[in-house]
């Protein structure tokens, strides 16, 4: 029996992160793992540029310039966003521009065109400007060779804008994980199909298969198989190779129809572990089949949805390099009280909000679903703790 | 001029929320915004259930057994996981049973395994059982008429696990909201595309589809369009009657290139305001064309990105119903100190963590788009004041 940090570092230990990179069109790259960085391969501006409307002056030329005392200037020409002025502001002239057009040569400030008679051939400057004091320098956002975005960042919106900013119309991602999910037992029928006596409907794959989603994992199979140890070692070599990461859920524990402990010696797989000091979910089973690892979480509802935040999802960021599922633990102050025996480490439904934790009302049986909905973390009661009361301070696990 | 909180009600008022609802299948249903609730149409556990692997038993039968004191029990039957034990355990009577299995007629309580001898025709009963003690009481998870995910609740793994145990293969979502992005401007070239002189990579739309995509909102339609007031026009007709809302970037200010103030009367579209007492951003435009929400943003990047945040992200808000898109406004401390003159209601890029936020370093100019990459939020400082200093609360708005 392993302690649940042991068995979190076993499995790391057993864990390979991709390396497998891809290059996918920018808008499809959300919350995918930047395999390079995102490097600016020339200035940000890629020139001087105005930011307002008016006239694109040497500031020198506007000096005292006031309402009732302008300065006028000769207009000789015009320059739009997206255009070049292919002439030299000398003494005494200006250029009309608008906001992102390139500041023409020897202009180094831009006067607002409220500050001015809007003229065409003659501009009256009605307000002095320092040279550079209206102007974006080139490279003043970010120069040739700086890094915006690191590799190994998960992408977002920002990131994407960032990306478009260098030009780039596709980035070099980590390939997607691969994770296969298979719930085991008989008892188990498929959402959709009329409950026969003595069956219930198979949560436990939508659980995890569901929880994947949530961090934009797309199963790579999502399966049911029946209490047939030969039938799931086929499977199970079907999958292995191919996917990164196999979960099952059920027939781990001791009776006969725990299948599981059946299934590795028919594979040759290398066992790792089985059982963990936590409850619920303490027979959870880990082994590797050739590059495959297979966690084999307990059936029970709640048990297999707290390991998989304890134990699959570690394994998860290392595969993946998502910094999202990196275990956010974080210490909180009961708001109501909970009563267990001593003797296990105990983990419970909870919700978190502001530093304050409330143990879900309800069932906290390892086999109900229920007290899922509207709880946001596990709570952990110490082994060494007879519960918890409020006010005492305890850890939890945000999801 | 309105003030942001006006200009969010004014956009508010004209947001029509989405009522058109679609089933789709459930494992495709992450994100999605539930339009009805779920509730039970069964009890769960749909019968009495075993919680571990033992012989079910009539606990009185059971009464003062010990290992040196056993109660021997006839088997008169087995029962697994998925099926249903046609008999009644008598006075005497035990039955094998698994985890999961219903509790055959008569017992009222199940003897661990490990608390016998494993006996196949009889049994010894090493430990005494209360009635109920072991047992799975019918519908002790929820009971048939539970609502346990309530109508309006974003789906995510939780929610699947507990639709997939009601038997729900479909479920009743609202559909997808369709938002259009249009950037604006002559200068903007799309990344992929080499960059010739006085031209910039388009960001804004990358930004903006990127952040719709952040929410899991794929971009209805993601475009570019010239500085030609008729041709925008065309696209916005077109666009009209179509998408829930179409926002727009560059074009707005003063200048005569700033092209969405002649678009609107070509189109004879109801203008809702132009300005609003931001920096930066502060000549966002908003109007209704038809049915179709516009808002029209600055082309500064940083106004852009502000303003989607300020004013866009509320109206998507309401158009999905989804919670996490609700203005997430808290007070922080300022760890840091930002001048800025009197006169403005300013917003600017930080990063914010543990009440505490950080004023991002370097460039705050809004064309600037480097500082974007590692902030989290926008800090608020108000009109009045100028600037905020370490130590001083402040309103900052997550991202």
């Amino acid at each position: 029996m392993l302690a649940l940090e042991e068995a979190v570092e076993c499995l790391l230990h057993h864990t390979r992160s991709i390396t497998e990179t891809e290059r996918i069109p920018l808008l499809t790259s959300t919350d995918r793992i930047l395999a390079a960085p995102l490097s600016a391969m020339a200035d940000q501006p890629p020139f001087p540029r105005s930011p307002l409307d008016g006239y694109a002056v040497r500031g020198q030329d506007t000096e005292g310039a006031k309402k009732d005392f302008p300065k006028r200037l000769k207009v000789i020409g015009a320059v739009y966003a997206g255009e070049v002025f292919c002439g030299t502001v000398k003494e005494g002239e200006a250029v009309r521009i608008t906001t992102g057009a390139p500041v023409p040569e020897g202009a180094d400030t831009v006067i607002r065109q409220e500050d001015t008679d809007y003229g065409r051939e003659e501009v009256e400057i009605y307000r002095a400007s320092f040279p550079y004091e209206n102007y974006c320098r080139q490279g003043e956002d970010y120069r040739k060779g700086d890094v915006l975005f690191e590799g190994g960042m998960r992408m977002d919106g920002i990131g994407i804008a960032l990306a478009a900013g260098l030009g780039k119309e596709f980035v070099e991602v980590y390939r997607k994980p691969k994770v296969a999910v298979i719930s085991t037992g008989d008892e188990l029928v498929q959402p959709g199909i009329p409950l026969q006596p003595g069956k219930i409907y198979d949560t436990n794959r939508h659980l995890i298969s569901g929880r994947l989603l949530d961090f934009g994992i797309t199963p790579f199979a999502s399966l049911h198989g029946r209490d047939d140890a030969e039938e799931m070692a086929e499977t199970l070599l079907e999958l292995s190779g191919k996917a990164d990461l196999i979960v099952t859920t059920g027939g781990v524990s001791v009776g006969e129809k725990d299948i599981m402990h059946q299934v590795l010696p028919l594979l040759s797989a290398e066992k790792l572990f089985w059982r963990v000091e936590v409850k619920p979910g303490a027979p959870t089973l880990a082994a590797v089949l050739g590059s495959t690892l297979l966690i084999c979480l307990s059936g029970n509802p709640f048990a297999a949805a707290a390991n998989f935040e304890l134990l699959v999802r570690p394994v998860l960021g290392k595969i993946t390099g998502d910094k999202r599922l990196e275990v956010k633990r974080h210490r909180a102050v009961m708001a109501n009280d909970f009563i267990k025996p001593k003797g296990t480490r105990r983990f419970l439904r909870g919700y978190a909000e502001d530093g304050k934790v409330w143990a879900s009302a309800g069932n906290h049986a390892s086999g109900t679903l229920s007290a899922m909905a509207g709880s946001n973390c596990l709570i952990e009661i110490a082994k060494e703790q007879a519960g918890a009361g409020k006010g005492d301070e305890v850890w939890v696990y945000l999801r």
